[in-house]
């Protein structure tokens, strides 16, 4: 099969790979689309480390191509999504409901990190009965790609945010994850949604998701901004960029017993630490909550996402900017580099 | 009256003062037992600026003096506890629930700090029905006491903690606060208590309310000791002491998606920000959640407090180190300042 | 003024009163629209003991006419929405949280069941600074009047529905209470809404409000349909009827784990009892929750229900079927009492 | 092996069988110790339609035998708990978190049930890297055996029960369950525990375990009581018999906003339906909940009820009233079908 891997240093290629074999608990998909992940390009970049040769992506759905001796749920054909979190369902950080966390803390993300990706034309899905869902009629392979980080990320920074129906939120930055956030803020009745974006087109979209008010941090100090719009701050904040800046500014927005809930990657800058800026923070007695996530995956996750789909609640292939065959997959991915022609989400099919 | 007050620039000293008078919601309390609060240390010290002149002290039990008008719940001659937070029940950050930022963050705090405080022979209490607890027959004054700022202080700690049944929690520094987060921690079911502390006294007392293992920091590095003894770190983490280090280490042994939870006053170092360890926080991705709290208050939440004295689930006295008679209130702060004799709390007497 | 009194034995009519006086924490307000509830109904026909010459309504706003001497909110001519449950605040209902049982069991529901109601020229409202809500320039009156009860009824019932993201939920009757159960589990993010509801405007009111699939119980049975398109059951389901027939279908259509959540007012049949089928019940076993809810007041949840309506997320206004001046009111009230003319809600206007 | 089987009709026998043979993921452990349960004496009675010949009991400690191909975190030779109900961490209950409605309503509860029970010299276990637990040195067998049922039965009804620290609480009925209650509220916080148990031998030891009050219902009306105790109620009410009159009471004697939590089974009677009071409901509207579980199991779990017994937080063995070699498995039976001698626990050795 064709594979899209890391080569080292910077450098990515497609290459020719064997079709991987399922163990007893295992299925392997034949991939039908694909979307690329800028935490593909921080992988590449040097972010995460891996060996060469290992495939990338974690983005992708298909048919079923084999299954393992015990997997009970799943048959070949069947067209399934499979999240980029794939825990297995009985270790520790499983049993007390931390999924993501699978095995030790972000052990849940095993594509590309701890095995083959699947920016290929097949992958390997460990504990396929507890982390394949089926995606139904009604709902395309490209929607359904969607649930399989974008929204499941963006959800969970908005769950975390316990937005109480009709409260604030304001939302850093609006790519394809705040912009996730943005329709998840939507989805647990916030009243007032604030999104923070420079890009014009990205601040269109986002109002088109939902969010109230645009801020473009280009023009105005987004923190004065929203303390002014809102008086007392917001109810929660949410980081969906992972810097210092938009972490320190998650702080100082939110009220007294609000939440700042981060889904941001904090491993991409020079620092090993994060600051959370005292005064704002109460002096550690505000009542403040911070939350954190990884992706939600799992069976009964991605199938009550792939239901808000189905049901029309909104769409997620408005993030869909690009669309690319696999054969020009580095094309695709050189685009998410530069994050040049305004691209949001490149769309990939076999 | 006699009061001890604030005199400036780390200088305090009793006077005289006019007797405090009952705006319609509010009540007078004559004092008839105190305790003296390591806050008050760092109040007179400059950590909170305060005016000349204004009455230390939050810390207080005693005999209803006069009511206001529209006082319904309580008369002349009751014997109340008033927690060191008084709010008013009715603001915004009350109705949504988090009283101790009543009015503004950190505004339910409001004797010494928003107006006098209560280490004086007769104290005014706004929301009088809201604020007042009064004390069943089998609790004494003393005992009671400890309802007002301690225990209160030391069970939001642990309650957020969010222990699960048989789980295990580290908690840091066993002062007064750190104390009663440990008998908090038995309340909440932990099964694992494990406290840092180098002080030979307050580790047996913590071990006597509690505690299964005291790591003493001066002897072995409490974060490399916790995860020596857990393999995958603690549940939870208490930092109830307020210091940079104790709260990265808190960060650093909770396991993934556990707990961290502030109780210390984070305002008495030179920095203006605290620092979260990245790789420990899972780089924003661990699913570990931040809580902070200021003590809680009120008539309901003090009433249940000193329920669980009366039904002696424990006894908060073993805390009272010194007594002294109100005339020596004076040399019993400076006890305080200074940490001498082992000193833990000092019951003051009227 | 003018105002619509219980004359005793189902009888009712328009006298005129003296306009009420407000002690030191309350508020007067001028009425400027009403809606009349179906609670009114039940109250005159003697579901609710009154005494003879008690006006009804709770479903007003209108303009402050005179406030208290304690009262620092709001002043004169301020344009306000007062929900039907005016909680003080400060008893031991409201301090646990549970505002609607102010004081004791349904305590919060005063208006009409502990003193004056609202259907008058002028009204009382008691703790004005805890209970008043400024309605914002974006927001019609006939729009605020919503916020007074049947959405703040419908929506604790969706919130009390616990319904994951994308998850499933089943809302019994589409009266404005179910209608208003609807917008709120599309608010809560659920995947699929089943409505149970027979009248056909009602059913397509549903639609509008976000139901995915209406089943009407004259033509199937709601629980088999129910169980035939899910399953396994649905996540939750809501009684906004509140008979023993639907309170039981909610117990069947329910999976194991789910939530049962009442908003039905279950005191208007001939039974004192309320039965719950044992084997859907999991023989007591099954992790099935039952939750019940009075509507909700107060200042800060008034005002986030006013700020969906000042965001466009729902127009509450197509509940209302007809729009009477206040001279109408009891032309108004025969046809609640009938349900003739397919009437929803009536507007009355001052 | 020598098994304990049900032989039809109210009859039970020790007969031969062979060892249980592991599947993949499963483990045959070799029994050292067992308790038999009430529940063992109702499935005998004709409460749970089971086959003749199919093995009883699901209490038992014992030693890793074998291990199938897929298990990874046991070896023959450790000493295991193993929880009654053994949920397969995979399907949807299992993944929405309710582990104990594994595979549909009850279906976590497999032993006897589903499958052969464990009171023989060998038993089956599935999914053992999920279900397994070890024993701690310092926790003996015996003690051990009260993890598998009697203690995370007891504990989720008082964790159900939502207490508030120093809250008060009531329990119906202090055998084994409620016993375990009784220890499970103490470790959760409350302040106020009232007992209602007739037998005098379970009431002091009711006593032991933590209950401030314990309630004769044979001398007073518990809800009378009860009321007269607290004034306005419980905040929570446990019914750990599942009688009608018990769930009942539960409901009368829980203030409006508290929690009645259920985890008596109701399959005993000669009735389908249970009775909700409705005028102490609220009528539907009192903000009461009712929670309803099943005995938890799971490794993390029966890890975590280990550690409480291994940190000498209560000794379970004191409901241990009678002993018995497993040859005399009959005899223990009958005395726990008669509750004769005073019986709350026989212990079986192996």
């Amino acid at each position: 099969m064709r594979a899209f891997v890391f080569l080292g240093a910077g450098r990515v290629g497609v290459v020719d790979r064997a079709i991987p074999v399922a163990g007893p608990n295992d299925a392997i998909i034949r991939t039908t689309a694909s979307l690329i992940c800028t935490s593909d390009v921080h992988t590449v970049s040097g972010g995460l480390p891996i060996p060469e040769g290992r495939i990338l992506g974690h983005e992708s759905v298909g048919v079923v191509h084999a299954v393992g001796s015990s997997v009970v749920r799943y048959k070949v054909g069947d067209r399934v999504a499979v999240n980029a979190v794939t825990p297995c369902g009985s270790c520790d950080g499983c049993q007390r409901g931390f999924t993501s966390q699978c095995g030790g803390m972000l052990g849940g993300y095993k594509f590309t990190n701890q095995k083959d990706g699947n920016l290929a034309e097949y992958f390997h899905v460990n504990d396929a009965d507890f982390n394949l869902a089926l995606i139904p009629a009604g709902v395309t392979d490209e929607q359904a790609l969607y649930t399989t980080d974008m929204l499941s990320t963006g959800f969970i920074g908005a769950e975390h945010a316990q937005i109480p129906l009709g409260g604030s939120v304001a939302i850093f930055a609006q790519g394809p994850v705040g912009l996730s956030a943005t329709i998840g803020a939507t989805l647990c009745g916030a009243g007032l949604i604030i999104a923070v974006e420079g890009k014009p087109d990205r601040a269109a979209l986002a109002r088109r998701y939902g969010a109230d008010i645009v801020i473009d941090p280009g023009v105005v100090d987004p923190v004065s901004e929203i303390m002014s719009l809102t008086g007392d701050g917001v109810d929660a904040a949410i980081d969906a960029l992972g810097h210092q800046k938009t972490f320190e500014a998650c702080v100082k927005v939110t009220k007294a017993g609000g939440v700042i809930s981060n889904i941001g990657y904090h491993g991409d800058g020079d620092t090993t630490a994060l600051s959370i800026p005292l005064a704002e923070f109460g002096l550690g007695m505000g009542d403040k909550q911070i939350r954190t996530a990884l992706c939600r995956g799992g069976r009964v996750r991605t199938t009550r996402l792939l239901r808000l789909i189905e049901s029309r609640r909104f769409d997620p292939t408005l993030m869909t900017t690009h669309k690319f065959p696999f054969e020009d997959v580095a094309t695709a991915f050189r685009l998410m580099q530069t994050k040049q022609d305004n691209i949001i989400k490149p769309l990939i099919t076999f």
